[in-house]
């Protein structure tokens, strides 16, 4: 089983179109984009667990339900139309509408997402504007445009394509995703377009694309915060001509494994441009009793401000990892817990080896750091990501509305 | 009923002493302290949840069950004595047993507390030197000198002293605390230390300190990290003369109350020294379902990074307030909770009011910060206290060791 690194993003799938305009929600750039699929293709979603949830939330998981199909997804950043009520629900319906005239398709095959400031409205004016506009410039290359639109607080545009080999068929995985800020996703995370010309039932998508998602959208953290508009959808259009997937064999397990793939590493890109960070942290929880359990413990150290400065600081003070597990939401044992900064071990059976600290100098410096911690509680592992915690953090959220 | 607020702190109450020395934990000033009663006090005390628990927490835990009466508590700064194994329980037992030797009381009459780094071991032979300090030292009027001594990153020393009257007697009750960083109590809080002459049962005495500190210490937060050594004692040694309070009478009641207020405000204290911080927030969780709910919902606002970073900002950003308030931990409804701003009223039932932002320009100013959420869900009201997160919180931390 190979998968290989490809470029082209969500339009790298065969039957795949995508485009990007400015409706003029944010500040400058384009803020809005189009994903089409020219055939109806399997579509799912998973969708933030926030118990306030956005109106473009509520009307794509509406979409999903009333439909296994979908052909296209609209997008705009700047505003997340969150907190909106009645009012909201009926402008995420009337972008779909909008949006399934110009396409010529069901409004129900159109899903909606959002992301920006919550509690403002969407003004519409700018949607009945740009929809015509993104269905008229509809394009096989241009992913990075699309990923560059829905980017709010990013440095960056988060891109990845792979591609495998089904039974003799081609096919490819693209993904698009954004995300810096009120990182800690639950069930789904920010928003992330995922794109493939396997010929796959829903069913097995949704098997595929939550197994995905809990290992890599669900096991990263910049700061504990919750999104309301958090969405993962995932497209798949058939176009590779597989032959169907519908169950666990050899082929679902290629897909799951690219898949997989492609989300750890859109999940890996998010936090390492975490709103602010200046270090990625890779966590690794060792010997956990189960990976959700793994994942849980694992994001609680993620989101410890006084881990996140330490490590910002370079200050090797691992004590901290063991007060955040002491707090880690699942249960551990006092003295069966070692810590590693780096590849030096600090604390045996929860007892400190007295490291000198000459010799754990270097274990925060650098751009990339790795902590690890053995429970000896099982035998999963679970890995989680996230970044320090900057005066740089502080700036960018003291002064997001402004 | 009425409580009055006095001066005095640890030593205001009869029959306390206290004293402090420098033992070279810290880089500078005093890093220990004694309090004693000449006679046996009723005792009792509650201590962090985290499951990574410090040494002297494990021994004081065990003092306590091994004997209703104590009479003296010793403290360091500078060393928290966790993660340290059996070396650092036999540490923390001998350095009660030192204590207890130069008072000539028991040693399970000793309790111990430690704050500071993680992971290191207690220097004996301060410790030695220390204690026979503290114990020629001991006076009724320097409660000033201790709370200074058991500082950490505190910028300020937290004493209060409230004085009543049950039946006749005057009743004093004076507390010093501790802590700026690694607040989210759980339990118990950083650490508190409360005299009183009062002549109470240890059934009645564990009552009120129960319902004191859930609604003060248990419902603040700085950053969501829960220290390994957080330990609230309070000894009452009957000096008063007042008749013994052993049930939920009209003298227990007012005791309860006035102690209520001493930890409240050494809360409030605490919250607004938080490492730091700019501004103090006061968070009121109206018609909440229960007490410890609004207090569990309160204290996920209190540690929302955004939140807490447009606050510093003065950006009154209230999606962060809704965005936290659906990830709270407690069932909500979404359509039904308003959110103020001070006394400005931006959400009704879950939707936004769009008040103008020049209406709410005043709302994040200022040094107090008030939000109110009303749930609408039950009866009870919570308070929960913290402080806004700033550039400064992240220099602390980044450079603590250093």
């Amino acid at each position: 089983m190979s998968v290989k690194v490809i470029k082209g993003g969500i339009t790298a799938a065969k039957g795949f179109q995508c485009s990007s305009t400015r409706a003029g929600f944010k500040k400058k750039g384009d803020d809005m984009a189009l994903i089409y699929s020219k055939a109806p293709a399997v579509c799912d979603g998973v969708f933030t667990q926030n118990q306030v949830q956005a109106a473009p939330v509520i009307i794509s998981r509406q979409h999903l339900k009333q439909d296994l199909m979908s052909q296209a997804v609209i997008v705009n950043s700047g505003c997340a139309n969150c907190c909106t009520g009645p009012k909201g629900l009926k402008d995420a319906e009337r972008t779909a509408e909008l949006t399934a005239k110009a396409l010529a398709i069901k409004k129900e095959d159109v899903l909606v997402a959002s992301t920006g400031m919550i509690g403002t409205f969407l003004d519409m004016k700018k949607i009945e504007r740009a929809v015509p506009v993104l269905v008229r410039n509809l394009k096989t290359n241009n992913s990075a445009a699309a990923a560059k639109a829905i980017m709010t607080t990013d440095t960056r545009p988060k891109e990845f394509t792979v591609k495998i080999n089904i039974a003799g068929k081609d096919v490819a995985i693209g993904a698009i995703a954004k995300g810096a800020g009120m990182i800690h996703p639950n069930m789904a995370t920010m928003l992330c377009f995922i794109t493939t010309d396997i010929s796959i039932t829903r069913r097995a998508l949704k098997l595929a694309l939550e197994e995905a998602v809990n290992k890599s959208f669900n096991a990263i953290s910049v700061d504990g915060d919750t999104s309301t508009n958090d969405s993962v959808i995932i497209m798949a259009n058939g176009a590779a001509g597989n032959r169907l997937i519908d169950k666990v064999d050899r082929e679902f397990k290629l897909f799951s494994q690219a898949l997989g793939l492609v989300t750890v590493e859109l999940a890996r890109m998010i936090a390492r441009d975490g709103e602010g960070a200046a270090k990625f942290v890779e966590i690794v929880m060792k010997n956990c009793p189960s990976l959700r359990q793994g994942i849980k413990a694992g994001r609680r150290l993620a989101i410890s401000p006084l881990l996140k400065t330490c490590i910002y600081g370079g200050d090797p003070n691992w004590g901290r990892v063991a007060a955040a597990l002491g707090t880690c939401g699942i249960r551990i044992k006092e003295n069966t817990f070692d810590i590693y900064l780096g590849k030096t071990q600090v604390v045996k059976n929860g007892v400190s080896l007295n490291v000198k600290k000459e010799k754990l100098k270097g274990a925060f410096k650098g751009k990339d750091i790795s902590i690890t911690v053995d429970l000896k509680l099982g035998r999963e592992t679970a890995t989680v990501w996230t970044c320090d915690m900057t005066e740089e953090y502080i700036k960018i959220n003291a002064e997001y509305e402004t």
